[in-house]
């Protein structure tokens, strides 16, 4: 498994600096909102349902979308673990990651519009089993930290533009 | 149901404005990589999987977590186009998102670490079926997107701590 993680790995990034147009990729979602909070979201064949705790209105048939970015976030942060792992070399035999968020729901609620609508805080534990040195971890984290998407795009602003199209 | 849906918002805003502390929550998720890349994770009693391509080393069993986030804010958006065209008796009759994101992979696999890991651009369309007024429409579009978390969270960093702890 590691061995051919590692090929792929290295197959990729050869194939990224012989062909650099090859990196500039696009990737897609689409969703409708269905009765209340309730949203059914499409990414290629995958399927999945988001909606909102009953105490904040919605019927509760999913994560809300604050919880899915802590679970993108999650899975952004383990995938990046393995992946650097297997490039440095540095064993890892399991990785699991336990988020929290703090939200102060004035500020989506429009109640203080001094308060931010997201979390204002980021918070947990990345828990990993590992036969590495202190040193070689602490190697690890930073190159992860460096490179994982989500973490990125949390640390650094993201320019969104979205159209509004009446149908 | 949108009569109901307004009386919770009511609700909700009134209370947090008696209780600002009751305001302040938290928000969970756990995750844990499974064989490759392949996350599985549990948000209250909802569970998600994470993959990657085959393309990326995954074996695709689910959306990647930058697809996550698209998903994340596209559901936001049209949960806060529902509550605040309820919240400001704006007619809104339905809301769907499209969003693509765009990333230069050589970030990522760190083959030119003056390329950001994450997208760096997110662009798309929110689609609606209303009867307001442009004006309207303009109104509740400003107020959404001061007010959509996960928006936020994309313009605005949120400081993040993550603990490595070797089990």
């Amino acid at each position: 498994m590691s061995e051919s993680l590692a090929n792929t790995i290295a197959a990729v990034q050869d194939k990224l600096r012989l062909t650099p147009d090859s990196a500039r990729v696009s990737f897609q979602s689409s969703s409708r909102l269905q009765s209340g909070f309730r949203s059914e979201v499409s990414i290629r064949q995958h399927a999945l349902v988001v909606d909102e705790p009953t105490a904040l209105g919605g019927s509760d048939s999913g994560p809300n979308p604050i919880e899915m970015l802590l679970a993108a976030l999650g899975a952004c942060q383990e995938i990046t673990y393995r992946a650097y792992a297997t490039a440095m070399h540095i064993p890892l035999d399991s990785v699991a990651v336990r988020l929290t968020g703090d939200i102060d729901l004035r500020g989506f609620f429009g109640v203080n519009d001094a308060i931010r609508a997201g979390f204002h805080k980021i918070h947990g534990e990345v828990h990993i089993t590992s036969s590495a040195s202190a040193a070689e971890l602490a190697r690890l984290k930073a190159a992860v930290d460096s490179h994982c998407p989500v973490l990125d795009m949390l640390s650094t602003p993201v320019p969104v533009t979205l159209a509004l199209i009446t149908d």
